[in-house]
């Protein structure tokens, strides 16, 4: 394995289910279990041919969890300089620079570089909250960016990931359940079709704090499938058998 | 309790967790679990001056199962006069003519009745399946009218349940996952917000087969709550605590 540098505030963390190492920093931004759970919802296809696309990718992580899965090209598409950098020091970490690149843009340039109608699956794990005057935001701009929609809303990234996409193309989100409305209006705006959907509850008899969604461009409407709910702890506080399996690989 | 006459294809089921006797024919429509966990979901104020409306009442199973948790009156409204002769009687069966009524009108036609903005909760268990040439119905005509899009679709009957209700009234229905596209679209052309979902899974690691949504007129948008999931049968085949609690009452 190659040898990065890492910067102060920066550490290692390892995937043990994949045999995937990603540099995280708590003070720009960790990856957390929405980006583990998206990783393992999206289906790539294995052919060399395809084309993935992750946007708002953070520190990489979505986009290194699923290359073990194709033999495809993935793209990590993140703004900030800061993260871009982190992702493209992980990619070379784990060797993977010739399955790998980031594209440090602003998404909604992105079709400047990466023609449009071109990619196979869009991966997405946008900011959650809406940026509204009165919302408390974080005051490190890091993750300020990345948790509200500061410098991209949903619509604008649903846009971008229907025009990026071929026609029958899968895009696969992570977001809040509240946000329900939000997301089916703007996938019915952009072409793009719900065909999966996976909530996520934090135990059997609490409310779901994550939705993992699966749309097709240009797909059939009223075929949506929700599939069994994930249970991220069990009833003793352990991790249930799927998230344990997920997160140490037995 | 007291007597009413029987058709020849007609039987008196009993809820055994509340008091409530309901007579099925399986030759024109029989509730069946839809209409429990709807029943059971639905949260109808207790106040005697709450109005509520059932539509596509059928047997009136779930107007029936509200009944013991508010004061307020309940008006069944079913198209079929079979059925809503048949709703009618359960109603005289359990002694509540003085709390229920059917009203045998088409549902398109209903706010000739019952003025607009005058109704506190809507209760629905609408056909399920879109009206296609190409679809399969029932060639009995009562079944194929309460599972088809015949007589009225989804778009219709959301433009009626909001005409029906005052401003923050509540809708509750019963449907399946594979419309929730559909359930957006038209709660959003209808000044209806989605608050409340929750998903009926047969087992814990099968698909949903049933969601049951409450809405709220002129509710905010982005505050849909996903609550924990309705599991019908144990590994074991056996029904899960909540559902054997609904049916049986222990």
């Amino acid at each position: 394995m190659t040898t990065v540098a890492l910067k102060a505030d920066e550490r290692i963390d390892q995937l043990y289910s994949k045999t995937i190492q990603i540099i995280q920093s708590p003070t720009v931004f960790s990856f957390s279990l929405d980006a583990v759970l998206l990783g393992a919802f999206a289906q790539v296809p294995k052919a060399a041919k395809t084309r993935t696309v992750d946007l708002c990718a953070g520190n990489g992580a979505v986009g290194l969890f699923v290359s073990s899965t194709t033999r495809g090209h993935i793209t990590e598409v993140e703004l900030q300089p800061r993260l871009a950098d982190m992702a493209q020091r992980s990619i070379q970490l784990n060797d993977l620079d010739d399955q790998l690149s980031v594209l440090n843009v602003d998404l909604l340039t992105v079709t400047e570089t990466i023609p449009k109608d071109s990619v196979d699956v869009v991966l997405c794990n946008p900011p959650y909250f809406k940026d509204q005057p009165a919302s408390q935001k974080n005051p490190n701009p890091h993750l300020a960016i990345a948790r509200h929609e500061i410098t991209a809303n949903l619509a604008q990234i649903m846009a971008v990931t229907s025009d990026l996409l071929k026609m029958n193309g899968k895009a696969y989100f992570v977001h809040r359940p509240e946000r329900l409305d939000d997301l089916f209006r703007t996938m019915a705006q952009h072409r793009l079709a719900p065909k999966r959907l996976r909530f996520v509850h934090p135990k059997a008899d609490r409310e779901a704090n994550m939705v993992l969604i699966e749309m097709i461009k240009d797909g059939k409407p009223n075929g949506v499938r929700v599939l069994p709910p994930v249970i991220v702890y069990q009833a003793d506080g352990s991790y249930g058998e799927e998230v344990h399996q997920l997160l140490y690989g037995n």
